[in-house]
């Protein structure tokens, strides 16, 4: 039986998996900084390993063969996702690999370097030879995908995402933000005029807004029987869905910062741990893709942890930890606060999605042609003072050389954050039309049902679906931006 | 070139292992409960694959074939432990290996079970399932070693170490202890008579305790740059050189128990963090073996950390983390305090090689046929009541029954533990002619002397010797009793 040899390949590959995600968590952690260089030899060796077993040549045969195989409605899943990962992994020629790899650590090196200066012009041969490489890279994938170069790229990230299906839907929101910004920065002025942001207090010592976070994680549903909380540089979700290896990182002048960071991770965390487990060791057992894995963050983050129901609950906890008694109101004029900068990183969910956009419009043109990395600061300027009123052209660090993305060669990814901004948004609608009393059941702490429809529609269905399946089966239609805009609407100016 | 494939291969294995004792230590202190069962099969197929690389039947002609090669004495030494691990990996045929560990993974679970309970007879049909395979084991590996089918069981552990060397030394010591324990009750009696023993005070916070530990840590040498310390429910030394994971656990009532706990894990620490790390990804990298490695732990718990000058030292550290005042004096009343008992672990360093010696000698006759499992309970009793004057025959769970080694199929290694209490006291001998004020050095908190010895002598050697050549190498003569029962002389009569 062919399948059943890629089943018992999966159970190798999922093993390495395993030791890699874990010594990955683990160097963030709780690895001494001396154990650096040999973690990355091991770690490096086992990816070698993990590549060479997942890309033999005999895998194609037992795919082939399998094909024509008695198999159930699962197993035929996972064999066109078995099929899909190694495509994915072989259809790059060996020594391409050993370019673009080259290439790429000398460009993240540099970028590194120059960043901090704003040096645009020492980086940009490096930026050149990386773009050079992704053109090349999007026209291998086409040949095997048939999907044109741009498409071939998302595609890595969420199978099935077009960039004919993004364009219509990005220029809706374009559109909508263009007006819509303005107003929201004046209901906001309206409102601070009439009652100013209350300051942050503190200093919140590091083990009571730990022991929030704890508290706000398991309330929501976190499985602390499979995962935990640790402190790492930049907060992550990693490790495995049986130990899920989520981080923070303390601010003691303001706990809303390691509470709204923990409250995203917790959405990534709870589809990890929701996963179907019979699946685990095969592809189709994995989250859908960066687009969904985002719209599961943010569903929490955004749409559940920036309402007032949500405070309502949490409200309590943060008087019991921290020993303030702030109302919703107080909170939610610090977290939805909407102020237009540079930094996408930095930025607000009104203003965010102009940041993603712009990098989409111009990733378009990097990799189909039409674009030179020369023109690169001028094209950001023009857009960035046209969607977001800011000049960047002589400040690059803060321009095109903010992201760690183009440098490392990830041409296609952008999108997904957006993407998932706005898949979460119809998702809350469609889980409120099923369960119109939600709003109480957050007041009242009660995630369960909540949780259990998030589970049944996204979560358990792993990799079954392409990613514009997965959300019109579990909201009823197409990705639609109208979601989206009318949340920002009720949130930003009623 | 057969000597750069062999070096190619250990940096394979190498990274292999370094997973392995990642994720070992992991499991202990920061694995979520419910990841245990996805790591025990990501663990097993790791250790799989490593065996499977290790015992490939192509690098017995790179050891042949690297032997006619131009080598330097290194990698001489290197290619003589390449063949030492993969003898000692081969010598055993799959089938074999298959059956002794399920009987022992069967006989480790019943005696989990039956121990708590002292059911012997329930027992006893696993044991002799163990006992058959271990003769069947020691006979397969006197073949290939041409040594006897004992001698190969401990060469496992400890390279040149023969039961004709240690016999005659451990009889030595018998006979030294015979009459030393009453001496020595009766002068600890005298003493408390004069001064009663100072109860242990308390509470004292985890986190003051843990503190105090990591303090003494550094005195000492331990390099955190390359290390840490987390708390496990069995102490242990763990990770790999760059990275050493040591664990303790803390008891609020009695700071005395992690304290040394702390310190004897050091040993193996520093030992570890000691290794030459150019020669990491080679066997010849290894620490040498059990009783070398024990005779660095307790050169740190016994020799040093049980002496006044070093009390006079961490004193001040004592008071400053928990803030109590004691004096050496009282510290040493409680650490060297001396009880004839059942337990090996619970044993003081008179006792303690009592109990070793008795299970050498009955695990000699086990081994070559002269003892069946069925007497063991009676043999034990008797030996018990001879050597420590207690009874066993009605107390099997505080008799044979005790240690996990018997049944999980370790014979051999037993003796590592006394062969390391007196290599220690050899080399501290050894270090003291060298550097006749050691003494005042650790009084001032100076250990950079006393670690150069040890490094020089010890860690630097890696797996270069055989262990009786790396004492003697070391001390300048052969193993010999009279270092070790000198010591407890000193400390205990004087």
């Amino acid at each position: 039986m062919s399948f059943a040899k890629l089943d018992e390949l999966g159970h190798t590959l999922e093993a390495l998996e395993h030791a890699l995600s874990i010594l990955r968590a683990d160097e963030a952690t709780y690895m001494a900084t001396g154990g650096g260089e040999k973690r990355a030899e091991a770690v490096s060796i086992l990816a070698g390993m993990y590549h060479a077993q997942a890309t033999a040549p005999h895998i194609a045969d037992w795919i082939d063969a399998a094909a024509s195989e008695p198999l159930d409605d699962d197993q035929q899943a996972a064999l066109r996702e078995f099929r899909r990962q190694y495509l994915n992994m072989t259809c790059l020629p060996a020594d391409f690999v050993r370019r673009q790899t080259e290439t790429v650590i000398r460009s993240e090196q540099l970028w590194r370097e120059l960043r901090a200066k704003g040096d645009w012009d020492g980086y940009r041969p490096a930026l050149e030879g990386v773009v050079g490489l992704v053109r090349e890279e999007a026209q291998l994938r086409a040949d095997i995908s048939k999907l044109s170069p741009y498409d071939a790229l998302m595609e890595q990230y969420d199978p099935g995402n077009r960039a004919a299906l993004v364009a219509p839907v990005f220029a809706d929101l374009k559109a909508f933000l263009k007006d819509f910004i303005p107003q929201a920065l004046e209901a906001q002025a309206r409102k601070l005029a009439r009652k100013p942001l209350r300051p942050l207090g503190g200093p919140y010592p590091i083990q009571s807004q730990r022991a929030l976070g704890l508290a706000a994680m398991k309330g929501i549903g976190f499985d602390f029987n499979r995962g935990s909380l640790a402190v790492s540089h930049h907060p992550f979700c990693g490790g495995v869905p049986t130990d899920v290896r989520m981080t923070t990182r303390y601010d003691v002048s303001d706990f809303l910062s390691a509470l709204m960071g923990v409250l995203h991770e917790t959405g990534h965390a709870l589809y990890e741990q929701g996963l179907p487990k019979v699946w685990s060791h095969w592809p189709l057992g994995k989250a859908r893709g960066m687009s969904i894995h985002e719209s599961q963050s943010l569903f929490v983050e955004m749409q559940m942890a920036r309402s007032p129901e949500f405070w309502e609950w949490l409200l309590p906890l943060v008087e019991v930890h921290l020993g303030e008694d702030w109302t919703a109101e107080q909170i939610l004029a610090h977290v939805n606060f909407v102020k237009q900068g540079f930094i996408r990183v930095d930025a607000d969910e009104v203003t965010y999605p102009l940041h993603v956009i712009l990098r989409f419009e111009l990733e378009q043109g990097l990799v189909g042609g039409n674009l030179s990395v020369k023109d690169i600061p001028e094209a950001w300027d023009a857009k960035m003072h046209e969607y977001l009123g800011v000049r960047t052209i002589d400040n690059p660090k803060d321009g095109p050389m903010q992201d760690v993305h183009w440098p490392s060669g990830a041409f296609g990814y952008f999108p997904s954050y957006t993407l998932g901004a706005m898949m979460a948004a119809q998702q809350w609608a469609a889980l409120e039309r099923e369960q119109p009393k939600i709003g109480a059941d957050i007041r009242g702490g009660n995630f369960e049902k909540l949780n259990a429809w998030r589970s049944r529609n996204i979560w358990s269905q792993g990799s079954k679906w392409s990613t514009p399946e997965l959300l019109e089966r579990a909201t009823g239609e197409p990705l639609n931006a109208r979601y989206f805009t009318e949340h920002l609407k009720r949130r930003y100016l009623d």
